[in-house]
């Protein structure tokens, strides 16, 4: 396994690569990160792999500083794994004048996370858009745990046309049902244990609805009285349609419903997708 | 030489292609145009013009509606230099949905042509952005007639980490000095001899910095004044350092002198490099 750090080596060794899958991650590894990159090992000859914590997602207030770093670990896993080639570049490679272009992203982007992270997916689209631009692959796995941010990078790729096909990942859970994700390392143990009643939350609002509650401005108000209750702090709870993102009405058929809450200091995000004809016609 | 409209074709076309050359124009080319096209030929081994008329860089109010459309002889002009690929897309090839996802631009976007055209250079930059990842040129060549959108370009590449080389070619003019532009068709026989006294100001402004003269927001005021007494009315005649297009100092070396100004219904823009140390040293 090959860690390069400038972006003309990257450019240099990438050449003569003829199908090149990529992830990109922001490190501190866990096995949400590892399906993906075995999505991309599968339809990809020449696998890379970035690690990068981009401030420009951050808001001041954030955790930009305390995000786990855990680089060498990572890279251990990866190597495992068998990726080819692990990007590293510094704040400095990256951003080595101040990021003044960024992109300007449709209302959806203001929505959900974007109404209480401000400026979280321009970040987030400004460096995949550079990250694909230095990698320049043929394809890029995203997970679903970040579902709005997979919805973002796809209208992305779509509108400006990026010669790039976007593969996605299921998300991956604990035994009892917590999503996997690098902030769960900011919970102690006893955090753990109730960190997995937001997925609960979720599943009980889809039980809800395979059951033909379809109110679902109401759902999402129980919801997150479910979880203000046992102590959370809830950001918002929605049911949305899944190719709009857009609040899900009474005949639409395909949903997600996405929730982030806080836990004491940490914040949790989750999704879980139904799609209303198949569940209520299977009503187990 | 090949007219493809669509963008499969278009990628499938150049799949085989290992160093393409790319002008992008919004057609009714002239000598500037082809002078371009040169460039690529020279440094490329395929040669792709674009002719796009592209509304997202035009304000509601601007001449959209009536910018020259001369696409056959376009095609000709192209087929004698022995262009390759000309691509011709419809607007509902290029912005098949409302194009949501554009570029934020730095403040030099605001100044200059870009605090008289609001949202011009969004609506460039973004076209040419997907312009880029359609085509995936190693070279694209911009004019310096369009100084400012040039400088927007180059930035835009090195901000957002495209791989693509952008190559320059000179402001080609008529005997009389006016720069070749599509809008010159807009002009009167009468105006059109008038036209050439943007080139001649500018060219004025520049002979007294040569002299010594370097109070350059004075030069700008009486550079004004001239044309306004001919009857144009003047957007801005501005001294500006190359690099940055900020305003030029006096210990600036590297200038340029850009202006834009009302022939009665036509804009004109022009403008002139000079380096200061060199032309004082070489006072003919």
């Amino acid at each position: 396994m090959e860690i390069i750090t400038d972006i003309a080596s990257l450019r240099t060794r990438l050449e003569r690569e003829s199908k090149i899958g990529f992830v990109p991650t922001m490190g501190n590894l866990h096995e949400g990160h590892l399906s993906l990159v075995r999505i991309a090992q599968k339809n990809a000859d020449c696998v890379v792999v970035s690690i990068f914590v981009n401030r420009l997602q951050f808001a001041p207030h954030e955790d930009f500083d305390r995000y786990p770093r855990t680089q060498e670990s990572d890279c251990q896993l990866l190597e495992k794994l068998g990726v080819d080639i692990v990007f590293l570049p510094s704040e400095r490679t990256l951003y080595p004048v101040p990021q003044t272009f960024q992109l300007l992203l449709p209302s959806v982007a203001d929505s959900l996370e974007g109404e209480f992270r401000i400026g979280f997916f321009r970040g987030v689209a400004t460096v995949v858009l550079k990250l694909f631009n230095i990698v320049q692959p043929h394809v890029a796995v995203f997970g679903k745990k970040d579902y709005q941010q997979l919805h973002i990078v796809r209208q992305m790729v779509a509108q400006l046309n990026l010669p790039v096909t976007i593969l996605t990942g299921e998300t991956v859970r604990t035994e009892h049902g917590l999503a996997l994700s690098s902030r769960n390392s900011y919970l102690s143990e006893g955090e753990q244990r109730e960190a997995s009643h937001l997925f609960r939350t979720l599943l009980q609002v889809k039980h809800e609805i395979v059951r033909g509650d379809h109110n679902y401005r109401s759902l999402e108000v129980s919801a997150k009285q479910v979880l203000s209750q046992r102590g959370w702090k809830v950001d918002y709870i929605a049911v949305q349609q899944q190719t709009s993102l857009l609040p899900a009405e009474g005949g639409d058929t395909d949903l997600v419903i996405l929730g982030a809450a806080w836990l004491n200091q940490t914040r949790l995000i989750d999704n879980l997708e139904l799609s209303v004809d198949q569940v209520t016609s299977d009503q187990r």
